[in-house]
C-alpha cells in the first residue's frame, strides 16, 4: 500500500461513530469490478467469478486493487452477497448477463428443515481467510469492511432461485405459509451472525448488512420480515474489537420510507440509496446514526465539472456537522471510465474537508 | 351495463375531492388486462396490441370488460402510456414479453427540435373517440377515467429508446444537455395537456398521470424534471366539467419521499405504492389531497382468508374519514386469477362501508 495517511487512516470508522474527522471520507459500493482493467485481468486468471471469491489470495488481490488506485477511505472484503446460501448447498451460479441462480433453490417447509447453520471456518473458510489477508497487506492503511447479505435479501434469492422484477414465490411463502418464512429467516440470522462475527474474528473494521431487496415490501412487512430479522443479526454480532467500536452499516435499497425503523436496529449508520434525500435523512434520525451515500451512480457519466456540482450538491444535502460517509447510492456500473472514480474520490476530498 | 347503482356512479369522483362516501371505492390499476379470458379473446381478434388500442370500438370493450365482470368504481381508458411519443413519429411496438419499443428514439438536441406537439383530434383521434364510446356505453354506472404517461416518463422512454434498468440514456442527456431535456419535457408537457384536455371533452370524469419512472431520480433531479413538468401539466387542465369537478390523480412509483412536493403540484390526489404507508403519507399530506392504493398486487395470489387481511390491513392503514380510494399498489400481474379480483372488490365494499 501508499505510505501510511493517518486521516485516511481512521477517518472512516470515526465517521460511522459520529466523531469529527478532517475531510469527509469516501469509499464506493462496488469498487472493486468490471470497470477496473486490472479487475478484469483477475478475473481472467480465476476462470470464474465464484473461483475468484472462493480463492483468497485473488479475492485478496480484488479488494485491493481500488484502494491501490484510488485514494479511497475503506477497502471492503471482494465477495458475492450469496456466499451463505451457496455454503448450504443451493448450487450457486452466474450465466453470463443474468446475475445468480441456485440449482437448488428453496420451496417448501421441508427444503426449510433441511438447511444448516454453515460453519464459517469449513464451508466458508475461505470469506475470513480473505478478511485475514486483505488485514494484513492493507497494514493499517485504510479500515476494512466486512459484509453479508440480510437475512430476507438472502431468503428472496433462495426462495426464487434467481432475481426476480414481481418476487412471485417468496411473497407467495410470506402469504401462504409465513411461519416456513419465518424459520427460514431464523436459520439466516443465525447464519448471517456467525459469518460476520468470523469477518470481525479475522480483521473486519465494520460491517455492512445489504438489504437489496428490502424495498419490494409493503411497510408492515418489511418490518417483520427485513427490519427485525436485521436487528436479530445486529444484536448477536462482536461490536468492539481491537480496542475500538466495529460499526455496523445497513443498507435496504428503497427504504428511505423506513429509516426510523432502521434506526432501531442498534446499527450505528445507513447507507441511503439516491432516491433518499440526506437532508430529510438527517432530520428523522441523523442523531442517532450515522449516513452513507448517496449520489446517483449515474453521475459518475456526468462531465467532470458537473460531476463536481453533483459531489458537492450531495455534500450540502448532508451539510455541517460529522456522520457522513460520501458513498453512490448504488453500485458503479460496469463500464465507468476509473478516472471518473478519481474525480469523483478527489472532489469529495476537496469539497469535504473538516465535518 | 349492470342496473344503476348511485353509489357506483359517484363515489370515486366523491373520494377523489374528499368527500364523504357509503363505502370505499375500488378501481385496479391494469383492471383490463391479460389475466382476463375476455380481454385475451379481444386481443387475438385485434391481431396485435397497437391495433386494439387504435381500434376505438375494441378499446371500448376493453375498457368495459373489467367492470361488467366486478362491482369496481370506475372504468379506465384501456390504452397505452406512450400513444403521444408514437403519435410524434417514433415508431411504437411492442414485442412479446419485452416490452414497449421505440423505432426512432430522440438521441440529440436535433431530434428534440423537430418533435411536433400531435393534435389529439387528428393523429390521436382514435383516443377521444374511445373516451366517448366508453362513456356513452357506461350510461353513467360508474365514472370514467383518462389517463396519459408523465413528461418525464414519456422523455425516458422516447430517449432510452425501450424499458431500462439503469436509464443511462436519459440521465446522459439530464447531466450532459439539460437544456435540451427542458426543451423535450416542455414539448411533452404541452402535448399531455392537450391530450387529457382532449379526454375530458369527450366524457373522461377523472384523470391521471402514471409518472411510472420518476422514483429513479435523485430528489433535487425529481422535483426538477419530474415534478415540475407534472405541475405544468395540471395547469393547463380542465378541472370542471358537466357541473362538477374533474379530479387530477398523480402517481410516481417511488415517489414516497416527494409526497409534499407531489402534493404541490395541484392535483387532488395521490396515488401510492404499496411500499409507502397510507397511514405515514396521510399524516404528511392528507389534509390537502386524497390518496388511491395501496394493496402490493402479489397479495392477488394469497389464500382468500390471507387476502381479505391485507385488504382490512390497507383500510385500517388509511384509517377513518373521506378521501381514500382502494386500489393496488401497481397493475394486476397478468396470471392473477379472476376470482381472487373478484374476492378483493368484494372485500373492500364489505370493510370499507361508511367512511
Amino acid at each position: 500500500m501508499t505510505a501510511r495517511d493517518p486521516g485516511r487512516s481512521d477517518r472512516l470508522l470515526r465517521a460511522l461513530m459520529r466523531e469529527p474527522v478532517d475531510m469527509t471520507p469516501v469509499w464506493l459500493m462496488r469498487q472493486a469490478g468490471r470497470y477496473l482493467p486490472e479487475y478484469r485481468a483477475l478475473r481472467a486468471q480465476a476462470g470464474s467469478f465464484m473461483a475468484l471469491c472462493q480463492t483468497p489470495e485473488l479475492a485478496c488481490e480484488a479488494t485491493l486493487q481500488p484502494v491501490r488506485r484510488f485514494p479511497l477511505d475503506a477497502a471492503i472484503l471482494f465477495s458475492d452477497i450469496l456466499t451463505i446460501p451457496d455454503a448450504m448447498g443451493l448450487g450457486l451460479s452466474f450465466s453470463e448477463g443474468e446475475g445468480p441462480r441456485f440449482a437448488r433453490p428453496i420451496r417448501d417447509a421441508h427444503d426449510v428443515a433441511a438447511l444448516k447453520v454453515p460453519d464459517p471456518g469449513a464451508q466458508l473458510r475461505y470469506v475470513p481467510e480473505t478478511v485475514r489477508q486483505a488485514r494484513h497487506a492493507l497494514d493499517g492503511a485504510c479500515p476494512l469492511i466486512g459484509f453479508s447479505g440480510s437475512p430476507w435479501t438472502l431468503a428472496t434469492y433462495m426462495v426464487e432461485g434467481q432475481g426476480s422484477s414481481t418476487f412471485r414465490r417468496i411473497k407467495g411463502l410470506l402469504f401462504d405459509d409465513p411461519k416456513t418464512l419465518a424459520r427460514l429467516l431464523d436459520v439466516l440470522v443465525a447464519a448471517v451472525g456467525a459469518y460476520l462475527n468470523a469477518q470481525v474474528e479475522a480483521g473486519a473494521q465494520a460491517l455492512m448488512l445489504f438489504d437489496t431487496w428490502g424495498g419490494s415490501l409493503a411497510p408492515a412487512h418489511f418490518l417483520r420480515y427485513s427490519r427485525d430479522p436485521m436487528a436479530e443479526v445486529v444484536a448477536r454480532l462482536l461490536r468492539h474489537r481491537e480496542g475500538r467500536a466495529v460499526p455496523v452499516v445497513i443498507f435496504t435499497k428503497g427504504g428511505g420510507g423506513s429509516l426510523e425503523a432502521l434506526a432501531d436496529t442498534g446499527c450505528d449508520a445507513l447507507g441511503l440509496d439516491w432516491m433518499t434525500s440526506l437532508a430529510a435523512a438527517r432530520a428523522r434520525v441523523g442523531d442517532r446514526v450515522a449516513l452513507q451515500g448517496n449520489l446517483d451512480p449515474l453521475a459518475l457519466y456526468a462531465p467532470p465539472e458537473r460531476l463536481r456540482a453533483e459531489v458537492a450538491a450531495v455534500l450540502a444535502d448532508f451539510g455541517a456537522g460529522p456522520g457522513h460517509v460520501f458513498n453512490l447510492g448504488h453500485g458503479v456500473l460496469p463500464d465507468v471510465d476509473p478516472e471518473q472514480v478519481a474525480l469523483c474520490v478527489e472532489a469529495v476530498h476537496a469539497q469535504g474537508r473538516a465535518r
